[in-house]
């Protein structure tokens, strides 16, 4: 699994959810997890969760971090849920190290009661993909400046939290290569 | 997804991992997470994790909580270790929100660099299953007792870990339902 | 599992077979079967059937029952249409015990050989849907009120028949739940 | 599919019920219902269903038409138990069609209020079966003969039911050759 | 399975590579490979290799062999993919029996160092499919008429390959059917 | 991937095929094909195919290379079969390139209408595998010596039949990272 941190300015406005993004932008052929930060302005036809559909809700930051994660594994929804989990709680714990402390409810990270993350995460019948996103400024949500992570400690932050992100799926796919089937009752 | 907290002082020695023994000891006919302390050593036939067994490694604590999940809608590897995985985070956050501190690395939590934790996972024809166990006392490893957590709090967190997990498990199933499939590029 | 029967008389044109459409406009985020009744005509771009859409087959009723049921926990194409052939058996058990005898062909039922049901099953990416449709008038096709059914049973018959699909596959989960893995000669 | 009528007659002890055994019997190398009459007395460790075997039920009948399905294209829990619902109704049905009524709850047929039937389906990691046993007599439980079934039409009664799911598992994998995926809203 | 071989010429333009073409053409309700001959010209939007859409690529000849498998049995991306490179090894294996060495790399294979087919496969949320091309004449690819098959041999050799495949098939369908779970260490 | 061959003469007794037999003889905790060199005697309670099983066949052979190939990204039995299938068409593709020509039906490779291989595969509930096995000598089977391989080329074609297959293994989950889903007619 590789971990890709972009360096130039890259807006997200939706269509790197889109399977295959990975392969048609950078031409990386494996399962893969691609960092980048920007503007987020979510076009309708993007979106995801019908939820934010529905109620015409804006996704919207002038300043975010954005980790694209494309699994070819599987197509199976309920894995990547799961993924979209584990992984948010591998975000949490990176800012715990660094001395924030935010509050997980699901997919979304809480600072001081402020909604720091948006995320979503969905399958095709090609590839299974999550979206996460962190404010890095934002004048309502919660976001790393008001955190205290200074801007020198971003680049840090995007390819450490990305690499636990690998060594975790890699961690998962050796321990499943030595354990037996479960015995039956 | 039901959750049942066992009021007697029940051992684990490995047979609690195989499948079906939520049905053949409580009768229940969910997807579960039962909870219960007790003495902990696992016998070698039940033992799960190959590495244990190949160097004939003791699992063993004089005073463990156990946490046994089973699920019966997948019999994918991938998914039930990345539950696992997730399940280890949940107990983490629990621990850091009582005020205990403790680091993950996949699926062990560690106390001041002492294993706390012992953990394994996998797949039958019919379902898939983790056992989680947190050492309360031990002479060696990382417990419960070290950390400050009193005799009186254990119950309170045995429930309260088993419920956090049920709504994550709830809380993803409900999102799921209401994700559009990912365009593609 | 969710059974909605909606009250307000509601239209078939097929839209409704898509996935999500139950989270869109109820806001279910179960499985669930939803009952509504109305006129039906398919669009063609709703034919999820080819050999309707190559034969330029209308599918039209001026008063129509429609059973949508969606399931997200598998996209299996083997498992919705025995789960449309459960269904279909399903109302036929019901009609018997209303008093009406028709005979079941796949995914049709037949009142003294006239055509009474319109079905369809299919997968997306994300979940799995049935449309079952029943006559309760047709100038040609077999319908309800030639069988006898009078209106004011109409309610309580949509309403019956979604409980006793939701109590099979609470059954069927239940069951699966307690079944040791098949031995091997 | 195969359809196999054992014209000797053979009782049912359980073993019969393994993956396999149809081919270990009778070479046979496709999916395959097979169907032969004899005593059923399951022995306690081919019982699937746990139920039976904690409650120490016996499962027993002088005289049994026993009919063995076999699948070797999903292991997949769900599917044969939707398949099992499935052929349960399909014996409803050709029940009713010569003249005997019975009521189905779940993978039990009644007959004037006495059960009819025994069934058990489960999965091992290469096929999935169903059992689906019919008593001609029983001293306690409902029965063919006193449903007014006459010797001569056993040998009929077993190849039509066998036949009867041949055709509906046939019917499906047409079916599902000709319909386009979901939409989605 | 079913092996249909097309009389008249038919020209690839990359829309048959679409799930149910050949349910809506031939109305074929089995799996099948269906197989023809006619110029090939992809267009932009049938073309499934991004490579081939990234790089603008033309996928073209003037006389080729189109050989269009399609299976409803898995979605399975490995699958179809393990199917391909299979399907090219059978065509290897076939031209090397009439007097025609070639080399195989993945789904390629090359004449004398000139690249004499085209392949891709994928998935769909209902079916998997292939396509193989080989150049019947090309200016600058390998071609059947410079490796010296005669006009006369080409409608055995489609007739042929195509039986092959379908015979492979239906042997690994015989195989799985008698083949006991993997013990495990 | 890993290709692991193995130094010491190791003898073929049907336990190199149970799942996990890698990670506990060399700790390999990826995908592998491990390849060795000894005699074959498979005792009947490691005998996967039940036809061999069953009439008492004699896998024996007194110097035999024997490859086990092991997969742990699914359970599917036709991924593994189709995955056998494609290997031993690499065997045949590396023995031709070598000037050894051979015939293959199937999992079988003929030299001059005499059996040269052997084969088998088949999953549990955690990987799945294949072994194949060419003889080196042997009293009446095909066998390399026959063929003219001398002993000194044994070890290369050992290493390069099991890196084909990785290359082969590795090349497939490249392409399937740069296909879109297909569209639908």
């Amino acid at each position: 699994m590789k971990c890709i941190v972009l360096e130039e300015k890259t807006d997200y406005d939706g269509s790197q959810i889109s399977s295959l993004w990975g392969y048609n932008s950078f031409g990386v052929q494996e399962d893969s997890i691609i960092i980048f930060r920007g503007a987020c302005d979510v076009k309708i036809e993007h979106m995801i969760d019908l939820e934010d559909r529905k109620e015409n809700e804006s996704i919207w930051s002038e300043d975010m971090l954005s980790f694209i994660i494309e699994h070819f594994d599987s197509t199976n929804l309920k894995l990547i849920y799961a993924r979209q989990r584990l992984f948010t709680a591998i975000v949490r714990e990176y800012l715990a190290d660094v001395g924030v402390s935010t509050s997980r409810e699901g997919d979304d990270l809480f600072l001081e009661g402020k909604k720091l993350t948006v995320s979503i995460a969905s399958t095709s019948a090609v590839s299974q993909k999550i979206h996460f996103g962190i404010n890095v400024t934002h004048p309502v949500y919660g976001n790393l400046e008001e955190a205290g992570i200074k801007a020198g400690e971003i680049p840090g932050l995007m390819q450490e939290i990305g690499m636990r992100y690998v060594r975790e799926f890699e961690d998962i796919e050796k321990d499943l290569r030595k354990s037996r089937p479960l015995g039956v009752v």
